[in-house]
């Protein structure tokens, strides 16, 4: 089977929209502009084979996960994504079948979430599959939440539970996307990101990374640890305290946040009415010290440790 | 160096316009809406050492070619290109000069075109760099060219020469961007596709592939055969004779497109006073018996050969 019969087998199953005035099959995708008053997010994520799923993940968890983690990204604007390109680059001849699963992981994750996939590309990388994919998105004019913006004293949250996330979360995980959108909207939020590399690695981000002045106090029994940590710190599969885990495994994908201090108590109460099946946490707060803090049975320490970073 | 520092060392050099309301840094980019009256192009592409360039390929001309296939595409459908979204995939600890000169050399070509650099990623692919660039667009409403579209008795145009690409146009080559912007103007182009296959590769593209009824006759004598393809063949470098490496070579990244026969004269005309440095060849018509059809001195004959896929 070439590359092109490989396309053409797949491409008539991928899900279009209204907006999608020419999909996958032409040079490049045609699309309609945005609706009035909104703007327009762009995303690129890459995923490999040996970083971050194994030769043996089922394919279709595979596809998910590509997709997946730049819904997140979305998610943490406050946007609503739109049309997605998948580009893989596959490491030999081609694996049909372990293809066409990657491509119904995805397939059904953008359905669920009204993304059509408009396109790609298929090359060859010798030794192990990659794949990247694009988002497009939009956002009401003016409305997109950025890293920038926390404010001393704001309160910080995160969405769900932190940590553990190699022992499945890292491909079941649930882009938060109706939980960005209502952040968004109710437009408390100063700062947002989607975690990735563990709070102790994102939440620099939003304190604006290198300042000299802004830092962060969490409270250690606020942390959402998830089950998996602890279970994997009980059966000493793991090193790090279940804390340390929540804080510097990588892969939560979950909204991190900041709102002001008087925001903080509506926000969570929104919340509770508005996704009452998805925890929300409120583990800290800004201060006007830099560095990230750890207040424990034992005091303020500052933290150690940091997220999951390429290179290291 | 971390993954965020070379990032952190690349981004403040990456070109904006207008449009960038939040560029690199961010969960996603964000970009104003196109102006009214246009719509969108997607495209993403992806180049792999080994297979695209070589690892002794000067990075500049590395990063040119990952951004340039990409304006190739949005040239074929005669549209505006914008805003691009880098992904680097790096086969081991960072190589800070060759990324350097990646990033150099593809933002100067985005600088030439106006496009801005919005973001992207950097993950880890060891064994081979691997760069895959998305690009957004936007073209006027209804006004996309698409590869579809042909009728019978059309002639087939080629823009500049075709052939030996890998001898250096495929890193050099200049995306024919003006070019296709204004035959899509001239509203008499009925499909396009930029040749990266050869023309006996994508021209099937522009007859519907698969057809029953669309074929092509070319004239040998009108195929524009790129000097290096010449030179090849002279110097034994290749068992192909000329004409063949002309139809069948890769990489060519020449507008092809058919426009109706009444058509080609003032298409011709209107092109040479416009783009003097730039040839245009008609190389054939659109005949109503499928398959690609050679006329040489010995009659008319099927051709041989496909042009570049992978797999093959």
């Amino acid at each position: 089977m070439t590359e092109f019969e490989l396309i053409a087998r797949l491409t008539p199953h991928l899900p279009l929209t209204d907006a999608v005035i020419q999909g996958a099959g032409d040079d490049c995708a045609v699309l309609a502009a945005p609706a009035p008053g909104q703007e327009l997010l762009l995303k690129t994520d890459a995923i490999v084979e040996g970083i971050h799923f194994l030769p043996e993940t089922d394919p279709e968890r595979i596809g998910r996960k590509a997709l997946a983690r730049c819904l997140s990204d979305i998610a943490a604007m406050g946007g609503t994504p739109t049309a997605a390109l998948v580009t893989l680059a596959l490491p030999a001849a081609p694996q049909v079948e372990r293809i066409e699963g990657i491509y119904r992981g995805l397939r059904r994750l953008a359905e669920a979430h009204g993304v059509a996939v408009v396109g790609g590309e298929t090359t060859t990388n010798p030794g192990r599959l990659l794949i990247s994919v694009t988002l497009l998105g939009t956002v009401p004019a003016g409305r997109a939440v950025l890293r920038q913006g926390s404010r001393v004293g704001d309160a910080i949250f995160v969405s769900g539970e932190l940590g553990g996330s190699i022992h499945g979360h890292h491909l079941d995980f649930e882009p938060r996307l109706a939980e960005g959108r209502w952040l968004a909207e109710t437009g408390c939020v100063h700062a947002m990101i989607d975690v990735s590399d563990g709070v102790a690695g994102d939440l620099p981000h939003l304190l604006g990374a290198g300042s000299a002045t802004l830092g962060a106090e969490l409270l250690k029994s606020a942390i959402p640890i998830r089950r998996a940590a602890r279970e994997a710190a009980r059966a000493g599969d793991t090193a790090k305290p279940p804390v340390v885990a929540a804080l510097t495994d990588g892969e939560d994908f979950e909204l991190l946040f900041t709102v002001a201090a008087r925001d903080a108590v509506p926000v969570l109460d929104g919340w509770k009415a508005r996704f009452p099946g998805v925890a929300l946490s409120c583990i800290g707060r800004v201060v006007d010290r830099p560095g990230l803090w750890l207040r424990g049975e034992d005091g303020l320490r500052p933290m150690i440790g940091k997220g999951y970073e390429h290179f290291r």
